[in-house]
């Protein structure tokens, strides 16, 4: 109950940039369509729980940019610029819901297929959180002077710190202990990776 | 319409592996996403349409697994769990509506918001094609030895070969001259991969 009461709060309207609606819903549009595939991969009800999250998130955020737009629109051509702003807004609302949809198999219970597994097994790339352990010398350091995409082939698609989650986290990002990190990346950059988080590893 | 002689082709019933249905399904998904977004991005047209071709191919594997399904349950258990499967099939397949759905702002010539590009450039990674030069150190050379995820931060997450494309491609796949290859990764990284791919660049 909880929950959703902090919900409908949410749902309020509040000014804010189109620009900047429109970017979160890109960001966590992918961000669920990676999440889902890991929850179920992972049997993850935790990660199936954070899409549960997002999708609430992304109707949210196309009820806003539905309200900006229907103020904003002062002429025929306006308003047609800005039903392509629309359909975007929707098309990423609906990959959100189709990526809710794939993560219910893991939230219900569902009995799963084996053959699920083997597929998504043979995915080249897979997606990992670790936590930024004190020890670890990512703390305290940006995202670009830890140069994980260049040097062990890993990409930090969100971060999340207490209550809130940073999508797409630009190079002057500053990490902390105690956040943890949502990384894409081959199975020996994950590896890596967690050995960096952890402390373990301090040089890579 | 020689296209569309084609597509019922296709849907022709064939036995094949689901698992290897829903990796391509899964494979699929996760492209159509990204390769929506910069067709968006760059007003890319035969991005567009690669989009389209490819929501196609989903409609063709969803049909294929149903079949398959309904041909392999056998007991209440199996069609407990092969239910798990046509539901993963079906979230895919609504991943590449969706993704349809906002690359069809391009094709459809919309009229679309300035706004729409902002956000887009905000992204931090980002996709591009780019075709592999007889000049380039990348032909004949298997994607492990490339290293090119680990080295520059780019990944390979289709290619291009004639009619046909390989998504997500093994470490063992031989990239060839003519092939094109289709990454994401930083504006940095694929600046490199660029340099590699026309043969400019023979170190990396």
């Amino acid at each position: 109950m909880a929950k959703r009461r902090k919900v409908s709060k949410l749902f309020k309207y509040k000014p804010v940039s189109v620009k900047d609606l429109l970017v979160e819903m890109k960001d966590i549009s992918e961000l669920m369509v990676d999440l889902a595939y890991s929850s179920i991969l992972f049997k993850n009800k935790e990660i199936a729980e954070d899409v549960t999250e997002l999708e609430t998130r992304m109707d949210e955020l196309n009820y806003r940019i539905r309200i900006t737009a229907m103020l904003a629109a002062r002429s025929v051509e306006d308003a047609e610029r800005i039903s392509a702003v629309l359909q975007f807004a929707s098309a990423s609302e609906k990959i959100s819901n189709a990526a809710g949809d794939l993560s219910n198999i893991i939230l219900r219970d569902m009995k799963i297929h084996p053959v699920i597994y083997e597929a998504l097994e043979d995915a080249e790339e897979r997606i990992e959180k670790y936590e930024v352990s004190t020890k670890s010398k990512l703390s305290h350091m940006t995202l670009k002077k830890a140069e994980l995409g260049s040097k062990i082939g890993t990409y930090i698609i969100a971060v999340k710190r207490g209550e809130s989650i940073k999508y797409n986290p630009s190079k002057g990002f500053v990490i902390k202990d105690g956040d943890i990190l949502i990384a894409r990346g081959s199975t020996t950059g994950l590896e890596i990776l967690k050995g960096i988080c952890t402390g373990v590893r301090t040089k890579w």
